[in-house]
């Protein structure tokens, strides 16, 4: 094996250590916990799909996909989101399943990256799906559970940026009419870049207040009355319906009294450019990405032969620990039982007591180990039978 | 999107559905209950590693690998099992941590299949790796912890077949002598073919003692016996240390008290070219393959740089649960809350309480679905909060 590569791993990947993958299984206990009673029912989907099925249909760039190809020729990919592998069920094997069909799901996903030191490029994924449920009180339970599994994980300070791709699309297509222009100014708020928006609008050749429509979308970020703001800037009706399907929504949201965690980002546009209606972020204090995100894809089931609409979330399990930060407990192991040959028999019956009594044994033969008195200092407590018999010696 | 391909997955490529998937959970969630009570410590590792790396210390079939480039032109490949990559992390990372080690994972590894209808090309595997320690001490605790994990799992009839690599190498050396002989003699040791090892057998210039020596290695198979017949066919230094492991590992296992469930198998062959010593399989009544298997791999971790004695095993959680059968217990869903929007926020207090006590709450929007009868007669338990004020009306 060469030498240069003994030790490494491909562009982006991880190993996962005892501490940190600890803090990711209550995490995501806690989660499972909390959408199953929310009446979610588990799926898995296999790793690769076909890129002409789920690879094409994630909205994910082409440049960011694992692809290989099998034996017959054809193109795979590693998935690199769940939303699409989840239409694919839901508008094949669960077809006749009652509607509205609510999923859930705990996976990796893969995103190939271009350089060292950044994004990791295979990332768990946590995320429910509400199927065939076009009501803003499914948009509203989306965003629910997902703010309530992020209290469930352990976050202490979270909030929920809304907003509406509809309206956006609306605003924009009413100003500036074709779809190449209003793909470019997609893109600066998706990528936030709002300096660049305002530069791209001075340079337009429109009237000031058509100018002034464009730029007064940056500032559409606060509490509801946002909506009342926004709807000084759309006539259309795609526009308004949106306007008012987030009017439902904070209606909605305020009895489920998340309306302190939530705040309106009518700027708000997505990576997945499979979204069609209420978008939405969650962050988490101190963390400069999104923990989570999601939103309304009424057309990706479509894609699939089995159009209906769709509402969905997902949460970054990685971002999910992070926020949480260096868990307190993890650290010191529990019991250690250190014996040798003649006495064995003895320690195995105190190790299967201790364990019924939920404690967590180490059993080692004394033979087995090269220093015994580094390798018992990383446990709480140590019993020895080695040696004559009698009761086990406690350090 | 072409018709052909909608729906399709990769061959070999499995989705699970909610019944099989809380399943999983629940062999999963038992069995990593049982080996932190052994003090076992949970690691992750990357789907992707580099083919130089794990790809070429895995022993896996070239052609079962799954292959792709990265951007810099190295080859990857999906992990095809777990023991090459804990290894790379116990020679590295964990190179400085107390020894023994002992580590715990489950994860999914992937083989490439060459037909439909056949083996799953994606499996979760979960194991648990001793490292650091030659002791028969170390065997025998990973036997005993694969047991305890299947009987946890919830399997009742299950057998564990033991043998020794070590004794099969050093009998197939003395009568054979040069390694492309004895390579042939253990691939049909491997593949189970007693008929094409005997009729091999015969095709050789032997003597007859020699010949005898052979076909009396395949009917090794039985109680402790076995291991006073085998002594009488070898005469190698390593033939009889192997022997020596496999006594002392029957006398701790009689003091696990597992001797009951086990069986010696010394002509045991393994799929994984790295074991180097006491090597089992499990099998659980009813299953044609094994639930699982492991031994010892002495040699791996040195192509790695950091020689030192292991043991571990994997059980496939896909064979455990086909072993356990058909769940029971799933089905029914718990409770459904439908509402009107007058009514949602009586609901969601009703909601909040019930799942507070414990049950698994779905709620609906009356104007969210499209069948109400049809939707509400999956759940045991159904309450409307729709119309007229007042209390909710159960069904």
């Amino acid at each position: 094996m060469s030498k240069l590569f003994m030790f490494e791993k491909p562009l982006g990947m991880r190993d996962t250590l005892p501490e940190l993958h600890d803090m990711k299984a209550r995490v995501r206990g806690a989660i499972a916990e909390e959408v199953t009673k929310w009446g979610y029912e588990r799926i898995a989907t296999p790793t690769l799909e076909f890129y002409e099925t789920v690879g094409q249909s994630s909205a994910i760039l082409d440049q960011q996909l694992f692809k290989l190809l099998d034996q017959e020729g054809n193109t795979l990919v590693l998935r690199p989101d769940m939303t699409a592998p989840i239409a694919r069920i839901a508008a094949s094997t669960l077809k006749e399943s009652q509607r509205p069909l609510r999923l859930t799901y705990d996976a990796p996903v893969f995103r190939a990256q271009q350089r060292e030191g950044g994004r990791p490029a295979e990332f768990e994924q946590i995320g429910s799906e509400l199927i065939g449920d076009a009501t803003s009180s499914g948009d509203a339970e989306i965003i629910a559970l997902m703010t309530s599994s992020m209290k469930e994980a352990g976050l202490e300070a979270y909030q929920v940026a809304v907003g509406h791709i509809g309206f956006v699309n609306a605003l924009l297509e009413e100003v500036l009419g074709h779809p190449e222009r209003t793909a470019v100014f997609r893109r600066y708020l998706y990528e936030k870049n709002y300096v660049g928006f305002r530069k791209a609008v001075e340079e337009l050749s429109l009237s000031s207040i058509d100018k002034k429509r464009l730029t007064a979308l940056l500032r559409l970020k606060g509490d509801a009355s946002v909506i009342q703001e926004a709807k000084k800037l759309v006539a259309s009706k795609e526009g308004i319906a949106a306007l008012k399907q987030l009017e439902e929504l904070v209606a909605i949201l305020e009895q489920y009294e998340l309306m302190d965690q939530t705040i309106l980002d009518l700027n708000l546009v997505m990576h997945m450019s499979y979204y069609t209606g209420v978008v939405f972020e969650a962050y988490s204090r101190g963390l400069g990405s999104p923990v989570g995100s999601g939103g309304r894809y009424d057309q990706l089931l479509g894609q699939f032969d089995h159009a209906e609409p769709a509402t969905g979330f997902g949460l970054r399990l990685d971002k999910l620990t992070e926020a949480l930060g260096k868990s307190t407990t993890a650290g010191t192991k529990d019991l250690c039982l250190v014996y040798s040959a003649n006495r064995r028999k003895e320690a195995l019956g105190a190790a299967e007591k201790a364990r019924n009594e939920g404690r967590n044994v180490v059993m080692q033969d004394v033979s087995g180990v090269r220093d015994v008195d580094r390798f018992t200092g990383e446990f709480q407590e140590v019993v020895y039978f080695i040696g004559s018999n009698g009761n086990g010696g406690a350090r």
